[in-house]
């Protein structure tokens, strides 16, 4: 089957330097981070503003990608499931979603609430959410 | 910036055969589909049960990547705005996000509810909805 090219957009600039440091969800206790984007998506930003709900899509750079089953959470006293019934980095596109807040916008660089991707993880799109946004644009 | 590649899981079988005919969003009328999964990704399917609610990622082939800026739902009466604030197919990276219901598991065949994409649509991730699932897994 034909493969596409996914070209990052931007990186996220966060406290959060290793796997092992990142909470598993972002309700558990993920620090602000930004956004930072090249300057070539300048025009693609246009309209997000302060208190705008996206969804943050992001290449996980650091996940295995030929990982099929495993623990859930990484719990090994747990039976395996397929990584498309979990949240897992580590599946065929390690493609994460996140849904944070924007807090302030400075030109390319948007401060975010509720990211809990690892400093340098590269951006690849960004949405707004559906139920927050949609209705008024 | 360096890229990415990313490989088609499966594809959508849908009776939507143009972008012209599909709704704009899943409430606007989606007829039922099916994600049909590659042989190679049969693991990764374990656990999902008719039920489930599940986020979709596809990529949509048949959008332009160079668009930055777009009118909002292609309505020209309406200023423009920047792709990222948009759900706009044509975006740098044309990845679509789809929460659909599973109907029915057949091996590599899941039917689903509430899907907009056109036929021949590739798959590149499924997902467990957060709102839905994560708590009982």
């Amino acid at each position: 089957m034909i493969s596409f090219t996914v070209t990052p957009v931007g990186r996220i600039e966060s406290p959060i330097q290793s796997v092992s440091s990142a909470p598993r969800q972002p309700d558990e206790g993920a620090p602000p981070a930004w956004l930072v984007f090249e300057p070539h998506y300048r025009d693609a930003l246009l309209e997000i503003r302060a208190g705008d709900a996206l969804t943050v899509l992001t290449w996980m750079h650091l996940a295995s990608r030929d990982v099929l089953r495993v623990h859930p959470r990484g719990d090994a006293t747990r039976a395996e499931t397929g990584v498309f019934s979990t949240r897992s980095p580590a599946r065929p596109n390690p493609i994460g979603l996140h849904d944070v807040e924007v807090v302030s916008v400075d030109g390319l660089r948007l401060q975010v609430k509720h990211l809990e991707a690892v400093d340098g993880t590269p951006i690849i799109d960004v949405k707004p959410r559906l139920d927050q946004k949609i209705a008024l644009r």
